[in-house]
C-alpha cells in the first residue's frame, strides 16, 4: 500500500430541491457572483430562473455559452476578464462538468496577473482562487467533488487536465431531478465516463481489497442504475444513485493507497476530443475495450479475472484467459447496449490523423509509466483497433 | 434515496513516516499547542519523543492520562482549563479514538464560557472550537475522519455521542507502523468496532446498491486484514488496509442517501461501557449477533440474505431463513475466532443491572425509531441473550 495525502473539503448538498440552501451557502462567500453556464438548457428546465430568484439580493454577472470540452479561448479568457472587471467574489457554475471545469480555470485565473495558461500548463503555481459553488445538471465527470478540470486549447490541439487543491468547490448542489431531461446520448456518455474513471483506478499494479470492492460496487451500480436511467429518464432513484456514483469518480477516494495507474484511456481520449471535439464519455467507451484487449497479458490477467468474476459474474472456474476475454467482451457489449457508437468512424474520426494523435499522446501523456506501459506504437495500435 | 448534506474536510496524511509533515501542518494553526495523550504507550513506541522533536519550535502544554471511554471529569474539564490558562491555539491529539474524542470535547469547551457539558448534551450549540490535529495509534473508531466523539460522565452513567461540524480534525496523520504494538485484544476490539460501524449503516430500510457494495467491501477487508494483523502484528500491508478501512467507519460516507438506522448496537453498548467501563469494541461484538438474531423477521430477512451471501459467500440457493441464520452464526464465529470474549459474563457483567440498563437505553437512545424498532423489553432480551 502506497502513502497518500488526501483531502476533499467540498460540501455535498444532495437530493430533491436541495437548491433551497443556495442563498445560505452563497451568503458568506460574497455579494458579487459570476454565474457560468452552457448552451441554455438550464433555462429550459427552469433552473436559471430559480437561481436568479433565489439570488435576487446578489449582484450577478453572467458568462454563458461554455461548450463541452471547454475552451481556453474564448470561455476561460472571457470569464477571467469578467471577474476582474466586476470584482467578482464567488463563481456559481450551473451545468455539467464542462461548465464547472471551465469555472475552475476562471477561478484561478481571476486571482493571477499573468496569462491564465501559465497556471493550466503548470508553468506557475496558483497562489489563490475565487471560491466556487456549483449546481450540477449532468451526472458524469465528478468535477463537483474534485479539484481538477480539463481545458482545451484549439490552436494547439491541447486538452490539459490540471488540478489544484485551491479549486475544490466550496459546495456542490446535486438534485437528481435536474438530470431527468438529459438526453439518452448524454446519459450514456456520463455512465461510460464514470465507469472509466473507476476502471482507470481499478486497473493498477498495487491495489487493496477495500478499493477493489469500492470500484466493483461503483461499476455494478453504474451499470444497473445507468440502464434504468436510459429506460426511464425520470426514475428518481436510479438518477440519484447514478449521480452520487459519478461524484466519487475523480477525487481519488476509490484508490487511496493504490499505486498510480496513469489513467491511460483518458490520456488517449483527450487527444481524440482535442483533435475532433467528440463527446468525452463516448471516446472513453470506444477506447476502453480496445485498450483492455491490448494490455491483456500474463502480467495483467489476474486483474481481468477479478474484474470479470466480481463485476460481471463470469464463472470463476473457467480458464483465466477465457474469463478475461469474456470480461472485455462484456464491457464492450454493455457500452453498445446503452447506445454508444462503438467505432471511431461513427463519431467522425478516420485514420488520417492517427499517427499525429499517437505521437501527440506519446509525447504529452506519460503513458510509458502507466499500469501497462504504452509506447507510441501501442497507442497507434489501440487507435487503429478502435476505428 | 434520501436527501443528505455531507462534508468531511479533514486532510488525511497516510503511510510510513507521514509524521514528517507535522510541522508543516501545525505551523499555520498557531504556536501554543495542547498535546493530549493517554496512558503513555506513545512514549514506549518513541512517538512522544518524535513529536516533541518535530515541534521543538512550538510551546507545548500537555494533558496526559486520557482513559478509554474518556471521562468528562477529569479529562475534558482539565483540558478545557489548560486551554484557557495557556491561551492554546491548537490541540494535537496523539493516541486512539478516546484521546481524540476527548480532545474534540476540549476543543469546543475551550471556546465556550459556560459548563462544557452544555455543549456535549446539546443544550447549547458551540459557536467555535479550537482546531484539532491528530496522530492515530489505534485503528478502530474512525474519529480521525468524523466530527463526533463519545464522552462518559461517571456519576450519571451517561455515555453521550455528540457531533458538530466544527470538530472535524484539520488533519489526521495515519502511520500504520504505530499500530504494530497494539495488543491482540485491542486489535480485535478495533476490528469489531469498525465492522459494527459498517453494519449499523448496512442494516437500514432504504439503502443503495452502491452503499451496500461499499459496506460489503469494508466488512470483507476488515475480516481478512484484521485476521492478518492478529496473526502477524507487523504485517504493514494488513495494518495499513485495516487502518484506512476504520477511517471510513463513522463519517457517513458508507451510507450517503440511506435511511437512518438508529445505530442500535451502539445505543445498547454505550450503556454497557458507561455502567461497566468495558472495551467498546468487545461490547459491540457481544451485542451484534444477539441483536441480529432478535431482529431477524420476515421484514428484515432480505437484508440478512444479502449480507450472508455477499459478505460470507453463503450459498444463495439455500432457503432464506437458513442463509440468515448462517450469516448470524458466521458473524459470531468471526468475532470469537479473533479472540473476543463473546459473553457479557466474561467481561464482568452479570444480570444484576440489566433492568436498569435496559431502561436507561430505552429512555435515552431513541431505539424505538431504529431500523428494527426496539422497546425496553426488546433491549432487555438482547442483553439477557448476551450474558
Amino acid at each position: 500500500m502506497q502513502n497518500f495525502d488526501y483531502m476533499t473539503p467540498t460540501r455535498l448538498i444532495f437530493g430533491r430541491d436541495s437548491i433551497v440552501k443556495l442563498p445560505e451557502v452563497m451568503q458568506p462567500l460574497g455579494k458579487r457572483v459570476l454565474l457560468t453556464y452552457g448552451g441554455g438548457s438550464i433555462k429550459k428546465i427552469g433552473l436559471y430562473d430559480r437561481v436568479k430568484e433565489l439570488l435576487k439580493c446578489f449582484e450577478i454577472t453572467e458568462l454563458s455559452g461554455i461548450q463541452p470540452n471547454p475552451k481556453y479561448d474564448p470561455s476561460v479568457l472571457n470569464g477571467v476578464r469578467l471577474c476582474k472587471e466586476n470584482d467578482i467574489d464567488v463563481i456559481l457554475a450551473v451545468g455539467g462538468g464542462s461548465v464547472l471545469d471551465c469555472s475552475k480555470a476562471i477561478a484561478a485565473g481571476a486571482k493571477y496577473d499573468g496569462d491564465p495558461w501559465d497556471l493550466i500548463s503548470y508553468k506557475v503555481k496558483a497562489q489563490a482562487a475565487l471560491p466556487i459553488v456549483d449546481i450540477i445538471t449532468l451526472a458524469a465527470t465528478g468535477s463537483e467533488y474534485d479539484c481538477g478540470g480539463v481545458i482545451s486549447r484549439t490552436e494547439t490541439n491541447d486538452k490539459i487536465g490540471y488540478m489544484d487543491p485551491l479549486l475544490f468547490p466550496v459546495c456542490s448542489i446535486l438534485d437528481p431531478v435536474y438530470t431527468f431531461t438529459v438526453s439518452r446520448k448524454q446519459t450514456a456518455a456520463g455512465i461510460a465516463d464514470a465507469m472509466n474513471h473507476t476502471m482507470e483506478q481499478y486497473f493498477a499494479a498495487d491495489t487493496t481489497l477495500l478499493n477493489d470492492g469500492f470500484c466493483e460496487s461503483m461499476l455494478k451500480s453504474l451499470m444497473e442504475n445507468g440502464r434504468k436511467c436510459i429506460e426511464n429518464p425520470e426514475d428518481y432513484t436510479a438518477r440519484a444513485e447514478m449521480m452520487l456514483a459519478c461524484t466519487y469518480g475523480c477525487n481519488g477516494i476509490l484508490s487511496l493507497g493504490n499505486s498510480p495507474s496513469g489513467w491511460p484511456c483518458h490520456g488517449i481520449e483527450h487527444a481524440l476530443s482535442a483533435y475532433y471535439d467528440i463527446t468525452h464519455g463516448e471516446g472513453l467507451a470506444i477506447i476502453t475495450p480496445r485498450w483492455m484487449k491490448h494490455i491483456l497479458s500474463e502480467k495483467t490477467i489476474d486483474r481481468f479475472v477479478k474484474y470479470g468474476t466480481n463485476v460481471f459474474g463470469i464463472d470463476a472456474t473457467l480458464p483465466k484467459q477465457e474469463i478475461a476475454e469474456k470480461a472485455i467482451e462484456a464491457t464492450y457489449q454493455f457500452f453498445e447496449s446503452i447506445g454508444i457508437p462503438m467505432h471511431l468512424r461513427e463519431v467522425g474520426i478516420d485514420d488520417s490523423r492517427i499517427d499525429e494523435m499517437a505521437h501527440h499522446i506519446a509525447v504529452n501523456e506519460g503513458l510509458e509509466n502507466a499500469y501497462a506501459p504504452l509506447t507510441e506504437q501501442d497507442i497507434k495500435e489501440i487507435l487503429m483497433a478502435s476505428l
